[in-house]
This record gives structure tokens, sequence and C-alpha cells, in this order.
């Protein structure tokens, strides 16, 4: 059973979703021996202070005697702000309440250590399985080394992403739109195939109501066809945009997306000719991505899919029919057969005006699936 | 504003659901002139007592000075039961307040000239449109002289009703299932095209767990391609099976299917060769079949649809990627372009077990399709 007081903190770290990366969520609450909350905080922002400080800095000398619940194991080093085990020792504080440890593997550990040494009581576990849940890219990330991967669909109630001779835009509402765009908020990056840039010339951008920023731009272009007159690299974003491609593309087409602003990343394909999904993860991992919200094509969502590295399938249900045998569904690739078929667990089913929203996680039978691992050592908490 | 009384003639009237037809659901309730109710009646059964008889009945002498509330105006003429004006006219009722008059074009018209001429004060229109939702196959067969159409469909969350192998038995849970058997229950037929049994070979029965009988099962087979040994012929259900056919195929073939007591109806196909959908629902109109499940294939679906012959769509979706260029979804044929594409308004969304379930009601933009009308003239309520 979580306590209230952590259910509390954590309803308060859930206030820096789609800004704090590649930071985690992170909310803290301090409480008087009384049982009366002194003071809250969160971590709002990547670079600036982290939860506990927050907190500590509103309650003063009122810590003093207090317990401290905090959704994630405390920092114990210097990164773009001092360690927060000195600022709970400093406090006053006799007691720390921790959901669960940090499992950053690019940090030094030690924080849950040197509270008790210091004298401090420490207990971990209290809302251990909401706080991963909360930072569920964080957690990926660290554990497995790959980015968390969302897949984005919107389809009719038939199934089809796009009629027979390729219409697809606005199948879905103003609503839902709006959704979609505080989905990319919450992501790191975007990513699509080169065939829906040829097709929907997209801008990958965030346009949503909330305070936000673009996240990176991602584009699987095996052969070098998108052109740099693409909309996505018109855009005037501060967003990087990353164009991943085989090693034989030209040179000159390389240096007209470099022209524009994009970036060239070049993997040796697989036997198939394909890029590898792996690897592409891999290599996102590195920057720092914890999130990747993969937007199609089918052919891209089923490369994921076939390779067990996708973990949320948000669908945008519009209330239409589209119909004909050959317009496209959802998912491609070879497919699957109904006993190897993944299966998902629905989290939510949502209405945004006309349409429906599932949000379902995929449930693999194994654990997370990782990619190769080249992620170098890095500090972000 | 529809008034409470009102109000619970419609809850009464709901629980004949799924055996009064051919006749509609209809409820009742007596209120004295104090406000309380007297006693209350619905319609049960087809050839059954009418639920203002029901209610009279428990009435008694008190229903002297009283005010009915019906959902339906009051049937004048003697079918399988007397005239229900007579009822009201003897028990002393001093006022009638009817949701919406009779639309049967096939029963004598005159209850609410015949309750008015006899001095009894009458009002129509309270809940007029609930009640026409309530009883919305009844009304279509009634208004549009053809049975009000269902498509259901099973699919998994990326659209498809089938592996690329064509497997597709239990793509959804147990849970939903039942849900299913509860919509044949409330149909007075299921419908499939030939595809469906040939690879499916399903019962067509109704077997939940509510009273309620096997609908007629209708199958649409213009090539004479199904066997006498499929199930739906082998099962001892009392309900009729129909088959559907064009009138070139053969008489050994339809001899083969009478000796397993399905009846073969031919019709002249159209120009492309296929059965004629507005043909066949004009047939089941006539034989007092007011709703129709129709069960895919997804070539049936499109018909059904291009045709505008289409009011509702249940879609089961089960948490599972199938995957698959070659995978079919739901609805085949030519498709529609997005502007053409026919839009609905989703009703209800609901999960049952892991599944979801969209149930969703065809907007044409005109007026309810209409049948080629050879209905005859029918004695129902």
């Amino acid at each position: 059973m979580t306590s209230r007081y952590m259910k509390r903190a954590l309803v308060l770290a859930r206030r820096g979703l789609g800004t704090t990366s590649p930071n985690p969520m992170v909310g803290a609450v301090i409480v008087d021996p009384h049982g009366h909350v002194v003071a809250e905080g969160y971590h709002k922002k990547a670079g600036g202070p982290h939860a506990e400080v927050v907190a500590l800095g509103r309650a003063g000398q009122a810590a003093r005697g207090c317990t401290l619940y905090v959704t994630l194991e405390p920092c114990n080093h210097t990164g773009r702000t001092p360690p927060c085990t000195d600022a709970i020792i400093q406090s006053g504080i006799r007691r720390v309440i921790i959901a669960t440890a940090d499992p950053n593997p690019h940090v030094p550990k030690g924080g849950i250590e040197r509270l008790r040494q210091s004298g401090i009581e420490v207990v971990v576990g209290d809302g251990a399985d909401e706080a991963r849940m909360l930072n569920r890219p964080f957690f990926t990330w660290s554990v497995v080394g790959r980015p968390w991967v969302t897949l984005k669909i919107a389809l009719s109630l038939d199934g089809k992403v796009a009629t027979t001779t390729g219409e697809s835009k606005y199948l879905t509402s103003a609503q839902a739109l709006q959704h979609a765009h505080e989905l990319r908020r919450q992501h790191d990056a975007i990513l699509v195939g080169s065939g829906t840039i040829l097709t929907d010339d997209p801008h990958l951008t965030y346009r949503g109501r909330r305070q936000g920023s673009d996240p990176v731009r991602v584009i699987l272009d095996s052969r070098g066809r998108v052109s740099a007159e693409a909309a996505v690299f018109q855009s005037e974003s501060p967003a990087p945009t990353l164009v991943f491609t085989r090693e034989d593309t030209s040179i000159e087409w390389e240096r007209e997306l470099f022209a524009v602003g994009a970036e060239v990343i070049r993997l040796s394909p697989g036997s198939d000719g394909h890029l590898s999904i792996p690897h592409v993860l891999s290599h996102l991992a590195e920057r720092r991505i914890l999130s990747v919200l993969v937007e199609g094509g089918p052919s891209i969502h089923a490369a994921f899919i076939a390779h067990h590295l996708a973990d949320r399938w948000v669908g945008y249900l519009a209330p239409v029919i589209v119909g004909g045998v050959g317009a496209p569904s959802a998912v491609a690739g070879t497919g699957f057969s109904l006993d190897g078929a993944p299966r998902l667990h629905i989290e939510t089913v949502a209405r945004h005006g006309p349409d429906v929203v599932i949000d379902a996680q995929f449930l693999w039978t194994h654990a997370a699936a990782a990619v190769p691992s080249h992620v170098s050592r890095m500090e972000v908490h």
C-alpha cells in the first residue's frame, strides 16, 4: 500500500511531464512528526533544482526532525546541481522514505548509503511500482539501454490508415490532433519512415497548447529518398533532425540535407537491406533520448513490433469507414499467426471529440527487449 | 423534456428486449391524480398481452380517473389480442400520454382518434425521441420497409479480422463472445456470406446466458458454394435457415440443402453477378424480420455499406496486433475516398474483459435508405 504522502509526491512529480527529460520526473513531500505537510516540491525542468531541494528550500528550518517522502533515490553526486544527499543531511531531516532506487547506470550510486551513514533512517519501496510506471522511459533507458517506444496510429473504425488512393490527412478530429500533440510533447523524439515524409510531408513539430519544446525528429530513410525541400527540413525549430540511412546512399544527397540543417547517420543495413531498428534505438539512447514516438507508416510499425521493440500503442480511432481491399491498415510486414501475435493490455480508452483513443501496453512474455549495448557512461540526473 | 412517468415506461419497455419482435417494445404506467403510480406493465413477448392491458389489469378499479403513460400509440384493432383502445375506454382512464404514434403501415390506424372520440384527453410527444430510439428496428421496418441492419466485426487493434493465413477464431475474449451472443438475441436474423461458412463453419445460434431464441439464419451464397454438411445445417435449432442464391445455381445443390432443412431463395443477380442486398433485405422484411445482424465477412460488410444499408456498427477490438500486408481488414470492396467515406457517431465505448466494444451509428446524410417496396400488408402489432 502506497502511503498518502508518497501518493501526493507522485502527483507532484507528474507535473514535470514533458519538461524533465533526460531526467526522470520526481516529487517530494516533507511531513512533520504530527503528520502535517510542511513543504512540497517537484523537479520542473532538466537543469533546474531537484524535487528534494525545492521542498527543503521551502521548508527551511521547519524541516528539522521531519520525514522526507521522495519518489526516487536522491542523487549523491554533482551534476548540473549539487548532490541532494548533502542538502538533506544539512536540513536536519530525520527520516527519508524513497519509492525506488535510482536505476541509472551512468551516475555514481550511493544516495541511500550516504544518508544512512549520516544517521538518517531510510525506508525504500513505498509506491515503488507507481514510481517506476511514472518514469517508464527513464527506467527503460536506464535498465535496458534503449528508449521507451510508443507507436502512434490514426485509423478508421475498420482499421485503415489511408484510403486505396493514399489519402490520410486529418482522418481524425481536431481534438484528437491536440491529444497527439500532447503525446509529441511527452516524448524526446518523433520517428517516421521516409514514406511518411514523401506522402504526408509533415513538420513533426510540437504545436499543442501547453508549454513544451519540439522533440528531436528522426527519419528512417535507408535508400535516401527524402528531399531537402521537405517541410521537416524547412521548419524554424531548434530541435535537431536526424536522418538514418545506409552506408551506400549518395554523398551528394547527404550534403543537401546537411545544408538544410539535418544530420545524416549511416548504418550498415541488415541482410534484408533495411536499417536495423535495434541499432537506430541504440544510437538514440546514446544521445540521451529516453522516449521515441513512432508515427508510422505501417512498415515502420511492423519493423518495431517484429523486433519486440514497441512498448506502448496509442490508436486514434476515427468514426469513419474507409473500406477497400487495397487500403493500407495500421501494421504491414509479413504479419503474425494468432498464437504468435503480440498481445497488449489496454490501459485506457478515452473519447476525444468524435474519436476514441486506445492506450495500450505491449505484453511481451520475456523481459523488455534490449538493444546492442554500446551506450557510453553519461551523467544525466 | 421527457416526464418521469414516461421515462419509467421506457425503462419498463426495454425489459422486452429480444423477445417482443416482430412487435415493438412497449411500456405503460398508470398514475393517479395525486401523482402516485397505481400500476405498471410492459409487453413481454409477441403474442402476449400488450403493455397497456397488463397495467390496466393490475390497476383494476383503481384506474378510474387516472392518467395512462404509454410509449407507443395503443392499437385499435384485433390482432393476436383485442384492441387496447377498448380496454382503455372501459377502464375509466381520463387521460392518455403517448410518446409516439404507431408508424406501422400494416395495421389499421386510429388509436389516438378513437380515444379522443370517446372523450379521453390524449397528449402525444412526451419522450418521442427516446421511444423511437428504443424501437429502431420496428421504426425502420415500418417507415422504410426494410430491417434495421447491424454490422458486427471482431478485429485486432491494428484492424485485422484474420491473419495472413486466414486464422480468426476466438480473436476476442470469452466476455466479448457473451456480448456478441446477447447481440444475436436482440436481432431477428443473423446474416453471413458463404465465405464465413466455408472458413469458420459457425453454428449461428444463440448460446448466451439469458432466455432467448435463435435468430433466423441467413446465408448469402450467390454461387452455391456451401455444403449441406456445414454446421449451420446440422444444428437442432427450430429457427429457419435461409440461403439466398442466384437463379442459375444447381437444382441438385438446392435439393441437398432442402434435405437438411434449409430454404433456398433464388434472386436474379445484379450486373456485377452479386446478389442484390436491397432485394435480400426486402425479402427479409416480408418475413417480418425487423433486424439483421450481419456477421461478415469483409466483402459482405462492404456490400451493405456501399448500398447505404447499414445502420449500426459494433466493433469488438481484441488487444492483439496481427499485422501483415495481406491480412484482411474489416471492410473489403473498392473502398471510399475520405470525402465520400461514411461517417458514424460513436454511441458507447465499453470494455468487456480485455476487449473494447465500440457501438456506433451510421450518419447517412440522406434519410434512411429504403429497399424496393413490395412488402405486403401484414398485421403484427
